[in-house]
């Protein structure tokens, strides 16, 4: 009687633990089935993105090979071989550097803004080279990250983000914080994140937040320039400058501000603003002020000073220090940048401005980007619980230094042209020295060719003329952060590639 | 012995069933983790506001006490009879009916610019009010959409979005289509939802999306004005005008346009473009373009054309027409707004000024108002599944309806205030015939009170002053779609509100 009692309720206690586990199960599947569906909207988009966008990436650089070398096994299976790009199929289509390259407004629309802009027709992407391209609705992006996915596909459900309906509905994120739309989760993470790395001061600054750091540009300029006189300030960079600062400053016809072109030939004796990208878009070279004198306001625009670009010399010091999430971990999409700023009246009136153009900025993409910089903290943090061989920094480092490599030593099989000549630095976060390794590639066709832009296209590659960027049209960008696939199918090309006098 | 071995094996099978349920709960557990961590914050913010929110809404027309009445009953438990606002315990504490109310760029730093705001210290809500409040950082929120937190909550997991690391990153949506930064699932949701709510007309028309509707806004003055003059071409609004507009257009002094004034006096025999809120906001009438010449080009502000406010009379047909999550769902913090445009080179402008101004909007905001989109279309969709009283323009047009209709019957009661009387119309959405009920309470005060919003002060009770909106202090501006707690204090404080001659 005893056992069988025993046996009886013991049978009970399976019975209701099994149907809790069925119910589990359901409630399990429940919560995967939406995150299922996003990734379908993703997935989606990828098989449609493939035939639209390639690109190419170059290097120079010989002291890069055993980096490359290192790298080529560090991230296995992701690495390609001089001999698994030959044998890819080239069918001969064409390959966009530049994605969606074109010079801002359209000539027809903006009579006096930037006229010469590269079009490809998005709907038929047949290009013949003899003819002018026929214009399309142009877009100014530069460099799709796109080579981040694979580290955040292989990262798995810890940057999961879950947002219930029911979250972040008020204008309004931390009502005591000067940047009242700044969500505190964001800003933790900002700070953590700066401090890991080293790459800038953040003790006793001010975070704000913005829709990119393109948006915080503006809110820099305008937050300057409102202090200034009647006339407006004058906004310089040094040459090369990043083509799109440009069109930003003079697409309003603002009265606050006036672009003034090159900060190397500015010499007028009144207040001005100049723009410091560093290391530099396009030519990836690391940037002082050139205006040598006073008056003058400075903004920095640090999107690529990050260890998988370039070494971390110091952490960087200066009065607005703008950054973005596109180029330090590749979520381009998600629209996040932020700004440490040091003056509080500067950091209120950049607010002011994200205020006016945006009343904010979107919190569900400040909270999964906390998620994202956490991860990057949690898997770069020296001395931290790092799991082997998923630092985010040093696996990017590595497909960085193997793309330029790569393309160095596709460079050198053409003789056709040459890339910079990056000094060696120490990084004290990696703890090697080393070359820059910028996002983008500056190339100069050498010889004969003249116009590098059109000689490419000729090869049915698609980059960005370097008069784009206030030089000789002899230069081209390219982004070195496009998928894998794009990026070998123009090194194959790129190798075979000859000058042929017809 | 028999029953002794399977009384054993029934054992093991109930200790792997319980170790199976354990691990279950606790991949559960982490799956919720991430969201209970958003909501924390959530959370967290709605416990420092609490304290700093107050707001107060009002009502005139006496055709409403019906419906309320009937509101009263149909959302259970949310409704509030007259007595158990009494019982309120009053903390004396003030009431922020419009919710950081300043007037955009403070006087100190915009000389020229919108001059006297009003300013309340975050960091010290104790109010003298025989002293100018100190300045603060400003902003121009207007109305918090708080109101509908309830119904998200109570909509459960549904809207519930799931975003994954490695989703979104790139700056592309669809780069087939002219909105190249626009996703194809939250356009469709628009689409889906304007077809049954039929209050604007889509077919043939290009969607264009934005951070929020401010930023199209912006986007339409700069499509449209580009193709204008040498000069500024000339931005109207009849008033009362929403005050926020007239600070965007002037914040950046550009050259594309200018502010100049009240439609109605408007006579200038140039180009123009004149902005119509339809409704209004802040008196709640139903709008129509003022100026009655050739030359000039609209922009329709629809945020508040939806059937909680106002009966639905007919599709809204007009060349821009801006929508906004924030008014329509309550998701204010998302940044999301839509334009439904009517010519395409006037949507590829649009687009390429959200292009230079953000690169984009964030994917991650469109993903989720798609989500929310759908719930609120499968919610109201006449001969769809829809689940019983939870309609979602019916529940909260039963919220707004109680509301009003309180504040109707306290301001009854004190006798000092009026708001306006609008006219019936017949809803073809919801197929009943009332009034419109802003989102906005313009409340007037009467006999010896010029200065309403002084007079409010004097009550710890802080409005947005007519002078604001170009029109008499005697007008304030009250939000109506505050959280219930603070908009059931302010009534009553409304209530027991008197005229005291000192």
């Amino acid at each position: 009687m005893g056992k069988g009692f025993e046996g009886l309720s013991v049978r009970h206690l399976l019975v209701l633990s099994v149907a809790l586990n069925v119910g589990l199960f359901l409630k399990l599947a429940y919560e995967r089935e939406v995150n299922f569906g996003t990734e379908q909207i993703f997935h989606g988009f990828c098989a449609e993105e493939e035939p639209h966008q390639r690109e190419i990436s170059l290097f120079s650089s010989s002291s890069m090979a055993a980096n490359a070398e290192k790298a080529s096994n560090y991230f296995h299976p992701s690495s390609w071989s001089a001999s698994s790009i030959d044998e890819l199929d080239d069918d001969g289509r064409i390959i966009n550097l530049d994605q969606w390259n074109s010079g801002g407004p359209t000539a027809s629309t903006q009579a006096g803004h930037i006229s010469d802009d590269i079009y490809i027709n998005h709907h038929d992407l047949t290009l013949n080279v003899s003819l002018p391209p026929p214009p399309r609705v142009g877009s100014n992006i530069s460099g799709d990250p796109t080579m981040y996915e694979r580290y955040w596909q292989q990262a798995g459900d810890k940057t999961t983000v879950v947002i219930s309906g029911w979250q972040s509905m008020s204008y309004f994120s931390d009502v005591r914080n000067l940047c009242w739309f700044l969500e505190p989760e964001f800003a933790k993470e900002v700070i953590r994140l700066h401090n890991i790395v080293g790459n800038a001061i953040t003790e006793g600054r001010h975070i704000v937040v913005g829709t990119g750091s393109t948006q915080l540009f503006q809110a820099a300029l305008y937050a300057l320039s409102s202090y200034g006189a009647n006339e407006p300030i004058s906004i310089v960079s040094a040459t090369p400058y990043y083509s799109f600062y440009r069109q930003v400053v003079e697409y309003m016809k603002s009265g606050l501000y006036q672009w003034a072109g090159d900060a190397s030939s500015f010499n007028e004796d009144k207040p001005y603003i100049e723009l410091i990208t560093s290391p530099n878009n396009p030519d990836g070279f690391m940037r002082q002020p050139i205006v040598n004198r006073t008056g003058g306001m400075l903004v920095h625009d640090f999107a690529y000073y990050w260890p998988q670009y370039t070494p971390i010399t110091s952490p960087a010091d200066h009065d607005i220090m703008l950054f973005t999430v596109s180029k330090s971990t590749g979520h381009a999409g998600m629209r996040i940048g932020w700004a440490v700023v040091k003056d509080e009246d500067v950091a209120k009136r950049m607010t002011k401005f994200i205020e006016l153009n945006s009343i904010g900025v979107s919190k569900d993409s400040q909270l999964r980007a906390a998620k994202i910089l956490q991860a990057v903290s949690d898997s770069s943090e020296h001395g931290g619980d790092v799991e082997e061989g998923r630092n985010f920094f040093e696996v990017n480092y590595h497909l960085i230094a193997e793309r330029w490599n790569q393309l160095r030593e596709a460079v050198k099989q053409s003789g056709l042209f040459s890339t910079p000549a990056f000094p060696a630095a120490f990084c004290n976060y990696s703890n090697r020295t080393f070359r820059t390794q910028p996002a983008f590639a500056w190339l100069k066709c050498e010889g004969k060719i003249d116009d590098c832009e059109s000689f490419l296209r000729g090869h049915k590659i698609l980059t960005r003329s370097g008069k784009h960027f206030g030089v000789s049209p002899q230069y081209v960008r390219i982004s070195m952060l496009d998928r894998d696939s794009n990026y070998h199918l123009f090194i194959k090309r790129l190798r075979g590639m000859r000058y042929n006098l017809e």
